[in-house]
């Protein structure tokens, strides 16, 4: 008879899901060094299908960018089609996909699922960790204690898991965390263990989804386009090779159970779905040779978590926290999102450097979010499932209300709108000195040259997610308030800094100097301002005068200079002047513990 | 006691050396399926320094961009230092490394050959290519038989190696390959084995290399710097990382052997070549914490071998076919496009698509570089190595006679300036028809927009090394005349491919179409200009108007159209108009065989 033991361990941070949200927050996590561990009951990753947009916003952080954007599809142009004069759709118009001046991809890419998956997954092995799968978790308890929950040390969560291919009698384990993440989808078992509610409700539309290699004269199938027929509506999105993503409304009698209010799958299939889609195509033909990639029912649930964490120790990331149609394309991202804001605040509580109370901004700053996201998909699903205006129909939806709310939307739906209100480490009190950077929003997207060798760069690929706060000195021409700075900024900084760090380990410090590259030597900047030589920036023109010139202007920051804090996950958090060190040294410890 | 054994093989193309040329070669023939191996005497890879710089034009080609970019440092610009009024050195001016407009890459990027190597080798593994090592050749012999030379599908070259590592008794093998190519480096055995000189002479400068991570108040540190000091020269070629290579000028007597004229490397040494280069920083202090990477010293020989190949069956490539001095970065470059040149010929020949005799054009063109190459450098070196300018010495070399020298050797030190005259594979007839595209040369880089989605691409990035010639059909605005060339292509195309081939497996069509990305739909293009979705382009911006446009006029061709061959280098081959299709296939028809 084997004998059963049961395993007890500790970890600093339990993920539980290895979805997007999960995967964003083991690889952040894992590349900062932390003790975590992520199961997921699933035994292997996604094999197709599912959410596979990714936001301009999105592709501008994280820094696995370039194998992403290699691999993806892109969306540049968004195409409309309405009923026309012979009974099939015509062609409205063309317009930009991504209408946000400032986007710096200004695209939406497309890939699936599983190929962001896979590059997370490879990430992270590169730092040792891999998903502990299928492992389920069959109970969690938050310890009442005061003293512990205020303890970043202690383990007050208690997590048992059934590793599901373990040998008899050792298939469970007791796992002690300081911190767990639950990032375990819509139908989140953490979310539900712990008595959160989900407010919101279930919409009456119905899409069914299919994605297929189409055969077709369709001349917009290669561009998100929008058809409004008299025989529905349909979104086409582009994905990767030649595959396409249908997005197919359907009729409520045909697939909704009266007596239930539930969706039937029986009776439906991927054929019968691309036949509603022919009649909303004609008078262009598609079909399909090959065999169906993919396909799925939804009934689109708008609704957004209760709250996002208990006791600060316990957090719901991702679906698990807000579920919403996924014409969008906003799923993944946000849920990517969700653990991109979470996991900087983990390690630097983890780390000693900030005091706990700086998880409170999570929920904060993407409850907030997940609300203005509900509303967004509200008002767009309600758009595209309704009945387009026409001749007969002089209440439909007409094409310039659509179009206009799609390019509205298009800031909100890029992610590059995403705005966090003022908190600890939100202070947007001295907003004149950077007009055009605003405070709680990302960085605008902006190139510099590099003073050592006139390299041009754009500044977020300066600024990753490596846990440190950025503090950019915009010196203006005249390097005097520069060295002034520099004096007192030492003594302000390693304040804040643990005796056996130095200062450059947990700040980065960047000066961006007014000059022109034939003429500033980074030589004269003080060295508390260049740690490296590499830290040293210009406001001017590459060789070609082709690429960066104007950043101030662009920032909207005049020659006077100014401090630009930029947070770990790459949001401004503070501005003030060169001469305001006090100012800066109390945002700091409005989170940050003096050491 | 061992048996002994002597293996006998065959293989398509035996590459001897694994050197930047022999890895380009084997690479380009592996992901062509060809039949392929190679050998080197050296146990493992370049450990470091060697060759290091990357042109602009070697970017442009290749398909291994985007991972060497990665790696790379970049130098962008450059800085001049001459004597000073206080007896120390100063700065006369900063100024664009690469000064050619037309340059994708407007810089240079340095990287370490090992890592180079690397990328080549990750890529050959993919293809189930490795390097035999170590094996040392040890007799070659060419066939005498004209029916055997002629004949592509015959074997008549005989190399027999011995492998040193193989148990013994087993030691030796015969190897008859079709085609050998020698890339065996300045000491080519192939070359001595086959008896060709070396035409050129050593000349008499001396130079030390030293790669440092520096330890310095030099603002120009991270350029492209020429120091001409009154105590010597150097340049400072700035390398990934915080390493710099250093080429300082020595003095004759101290290096050089009076008794045999030779380098004697013994009493010096990294630390004596950086007391030397500190002399010449001097008011600028130069020093190194760190063990000195690498060293060497070398005496400038400017050679080019007098033929390149051996009955058009064994060819040599790379060093073992020129060597000059490395502080023009011209070496690596040269010969990873030698190989370049010459591994898609090959391929054809092998394929049966081309005759035997497109082979000539690797020496016909190769050769004429090399020599021009060789002329450049003794120019350049000969100034950077006299005494510069002075009040006390009017006859030397001044600032501005370098500078110029400098800039207008650009065009050839970037690579971009490579120009191959008329042959059977170069038909420049019709140049008028594409005033700017000159026929013989690099097809300039352009952003064009995909008519299917309104993604930009840059041209060349259409243009992969795959073998296959590219037809560019610029049709102009009315598709009328790309109808008409449509029919006509199809039968003349169809005489070159063979019969278990389709005509898209022999050459790859794209359109270029004049016109605006929100009302072209690519399905009005002929299908045989289309053979998938993403071959139709439009002459116009992307969505945000700053990428692409006016490719027509960029390239010099009208609204009437044209028809450009680019050759499978990248290289353009042929011009003619949208009617001339018998002018195509007879360009065709003078290298490729009718079949």
């Amino acid at each position: 008879m084997p004998t059963s033991t049961i395993r007890e361990s500790e970890v600093d941070v339990l993920i539980i899901g290895a979805g997007p949200a999960g995967l964003m927050c083991a690889n952040g996590l894992a590349s900062a060094g932390v003790n975590v561990r992520i199961i997921d009951q699933r035994p292997g990753k996604v094999a197709a299908g599912q959410a596979d947009g990714i936001q301009p916003r999105t592709m501008e952080s994280y820094g696995l960018l370039d194998k992403f954007l290699k691999q993806a599809n892109q969306l540049h142009l968004a195409a409309f089609y309405n009923p026309g004069p012979n009974g099939g759709i015509e062609r409205t118009s063309r317009s930009p996909d991504v209408s946000v001046p400032t986007a710096r991809f200004p695209f939406e890419a497309t890939l699936h699922q599983g190929h962001i998956e896979r590059l997370f997954l490879d990430s992270m092995e590169g730092h040792g960790l891999r998903v502990d799968r299928p492992t389920v978790p069959t109970s969690i308890e938050v310890s009442g204690e005061e003293s512990a929950l205020k303890n970043p040390h202690a383990y007050p969560v208690k997590v048992v898991v059934t590793h599901l291919d373990a040998s008899p009698g050792h298939e469970t384990e007791v796992i002690h965390a300081k911190f767990v993440v639950g990032a375990d989808g819509a139908h989140s078992w953490v979310r539900k263990s712990l008595g959160i509610a989900m407010e919101g409700e279930q919409s009456d539309y119905v899409w069914g989804v299919v994605d297929i290699t189409p055969d077709t004269d369709f001349p917009d199938i290669r561009n998100k386009t929008a058809i409004h027929s008299e025989n529905g509506s349909c979104m086409i999105i582009p994905r990767e090779g030649d595959v396409v993503r249908l997005y197919i409304q359907l009729d409520n009698k045909d697939v909704i159970d009266p007596s239930t209010g539930r969706l039937k799958k029986d009776g439906f299939g991927p054929e019968r779905l691309l036949e509603v889609a022919k009649k909303s195509f004609y008078p262009y033909r598609i079909s399909t040779q090959s065999p169906v990639d993919w396909w799925t029912l939804y009934q689109i649930g708008q609704r957004v978590a209760s709250k996002f964490s208990v006791a600060d120790r316990v957090f719901i990331a991702g679906d698990a926290c807000h579920t919403h149609s996924p014409k969008a394309g906003q799923g993944m991202n946000a849920s990517m999102n969700d653990t991109h804001n979470l996991g900087w605040k983990i390690v630097q509580v983890l780390r000693g450097w900030a005091d706990i109370s700086l998880l409170k901004t999570y929920e904060f700053e993407r409850r907030k979010y997940a609300q203005d996201l509900i509303a967004f998909d509200k008002k767009f699903s309600k758009l595209f499932s309704e009945k387009p205006q026409s001749e007969q129909r002089a209440t439909g939806v007409s094409h310039a209300e659509f179009h206009t709310a799609f390019q509205t939307f298009s800031g909100f739906s890029s992610g590059i709108r995403v705005h966090y209100e003022p908190s600890a480490i939100v202070d947007n009190a001295r907003q004149e000195l950077a007009r055009n950077l605003t405070i709680g929003e990302r960085v605008l997207p902006q190139q510099f040259v590099r003073a050592a060798d006139a390299r041009p760069y754009e500044l977020q690929d300066l600024l990753p997610a490596d846990v440190r706060f950025k503090i950019l000195v915009f010196t203006g021409h005249d390097l005097g308030p520069a060295r002034t700075l520099a004096e007192r900024l030492e003594p302000a900084l390693s304040e804040l800094t643990p005796r056996d760090k130095s200062v450059q380990d947990v700040f980065d410090i960047l000066s961006i100097v007014q000059g022109k590259k034939e003429e500033v030597e980074y030589t004269q900047v003080p060295p508390m301002l260049r740690s490296h030589w590499s830290k040293v920036l210009l406001d001017d023109t590459d060789l070609t005068g082709k690429i960066g010139g104007n950043g101030y202007e662009t920032y909207g920051i005049t020659s006077s200079g100014a401090i630009v804090v930029v947070r770990p996950d790459g949001y401004v958090g503070f501005v003030s002047a060169l001469d305001e060190v006090e100012r800066l040294s109390l945002y700091f410890k409005g989170f940050m513990k003096a050491l």
